[in-house]
């Protein structure tokens, strides 16, 4: 989840308002309004579950290491990886070792540093819109929204997952990275169609539908919602980092959260990737990284009954469902 | 050049010896007797010219940092760039911002460390011949040589010189990561039709012959030949590399020689790259960027007369040539 998306989501809020996409969210909602998916879970309705989710795995070589620490730590439940990056064999080699990590596939469509690039993982002959001029996925996943072909882009996502599985990587399940599979109905069309014929969990959540209001009409009664999503954002000054994550921590509510992280060390590698981009860059990752590894992370989860979960648990609700 | 294609020269040297192909390289050879590179590029006879050249650019962060600070220096005068890297748009910036650097493309059919890798510049399903089987190039030259498509490689690496030039960079020279071009006649072949076309100048050198036979016949008067290579092998033990260099640099002969430097700080990011691969790995590159950034090597150029060249002085006799 990115800025761009918070703002995108608020221009669909103004202009999606039909009655009749009301109502087919409202019916979709009913459906499951009588077991919370905290209950489907197997814990009391009133459990405040959380993933402590590590995004953008396989970046880089120090994102990868940081994230490794981290699920060392117990303190990071799981993480998704950008497949089209160089660093993927790193971190396909430790998901070969640990088979137990929660790793999901990071559905990439948008390549946004600007001295560190990648395309697809589709040859650029079969994905020319998914291009931008220098022949790299698009920097913003408003452009990347705006260029896309959704057959290019479906096919680019399903190379996505198949690339993960043939390194061994068996994800537990899908998201997007920097949001765009979240930009507009058809995207996320796709997205659901794909993690549905997966078997896969995917990240939406109850709290994104005033925003996107267009979610609900796509999302079926055995789609999983997670209740919200957690997510630092720039406007957090950095002496303030510890006391955003410590509040949120503190008036967390029953349910299942995602509380979404981006992790690395603000080593040379890191700067330079992120060279000029502040916002998600290497001070920022650090923070991020000594917070959920801190004791005082750990003792937070502890005295506010927070219990951490992994999308492994969410997925087996799906395999229940269907078999 | 690598120890692979000293290893892979052997052999061909025991495999090409029939009369008509010394025939072909006497005659090629007696074209260019009556001046030599050195006359030709206006020096005297006598004239010690070295190209001190970084290969590799592009590959990583810490491999471009050590480079443009080695370029500062004055004492590293060119460099080669590994086209497919994620890497390539911060080499390129520079490239941009230093017209005069002397930079050429490192045409890549290899992606050689093993948790770091990268795939081809054209789509995967236009060159399958050139994939092992995780999707990337393959790790050693005698793989990519004995796989290769000769109509694939031909394609690709005119798409690395085509990708280098949308991104800005005016190259210089071209040169074969790893060799894999050097392998046998029919890809020798592209490597010298592709750089004619471009007419640009390539890495050969005389001292190749006697290992690889088939090059003279290859060879055309107008193609413009090194005298000699100087490249630091893994028999030469750390504390033996500034006495290698500078033993080289003290026997100099006249002519022209490219000393073939690989630069790199031992920085996490470098260690991650070669892990497991201390040949070319993350110490050497940090003891080769020592020495020939050392007030020592400055000293040693100066003290045997050798005076530093370019690959765009080379260059030059191509467009004087055909003009």
């Amino acid at each position: 989840m990115r800025r761009e998306l918070f703002i995108a989501a608020l221009t669909l809020m103004l202009a999606a308002t039909s009655a009749t996409a009301l109502h087919r969210r409202e019916r979709s909602l009913s459906q499951t309004a009588t077991k919370t998916l905290v209950e489907r879970l197997g814990y009391p309705r009133d459990a405040k579950l959380l993933i402590v989710h590590a995004d953008d795995l396989g970046v880089a070589h120090s994102v990868n290491s940081a994230a490794i620490k981290a699920f060392e730590t117990g303190l990071v439940s799981s993480g998704s990886i950008l497949v089209p990056c160089s660093w993927l064999p790193e971190i396909a080699a430790y998901a070969r070792a640990h088979p137990e990590a929660d790793l999901g596939v990071h559905l990439t469509l948008t390549s946004e540093w600007s001295l560190y690039r990648w395309g697809p993982v589709l040859g650029k002959e079969r994905v020319p819109s998914l291009l931008d001029s220098s022949g790299y996925l698009y920097s913003s996943e408003s452009e990347a929204a705006a260029h896309a072909d959704t057959r290019e882009v479906e096919a680019e996502i399903r190379a996505q997952i198949a690339r993960a599985r043939a390194l061994g990587i068996q994800p537990t399940h899908l998201d997007s990275h920097m949001g765009t599979l979240y930009q507009n109905k058809a995207l996320f069309e796709i997205l659901v169609r794909v993690a549905r014929e997966n078997k896969l969990p995917f990240r939406v959540s109850q709290d994104w539908f005033a925003r996107a209001q267009f979610m609900p009409s796509v999302l079926g009664p055995d789609d999983l919602v997670l209740d919200r999503t957690i997510s630092i954002e720039p406007n957090v000054a950095p002496e303030d980092w510890s006391k955003f994550y410590t509040d949120e921590i503190k008036r967390l509510q029953p349910g299942v959260t995602d509380m979404i992280v981006h992790l690395a060390f603000a080593d040379e590698e890191m700067k330079g990737v992120t060279l000029g981009h502040p916002n998600w860059g290497a001070e920022w990752r650090q923070r991020d990284f000594d917070f959920v590894t801190s004791d005082a992370f750990r003792k937070l989860l502890k005295e506010n009954n927070v219990r951490l979960i992994t999308w492994r648990e969410i997925g087996k609700l799906i395999k229940k469902t269907e078999n």
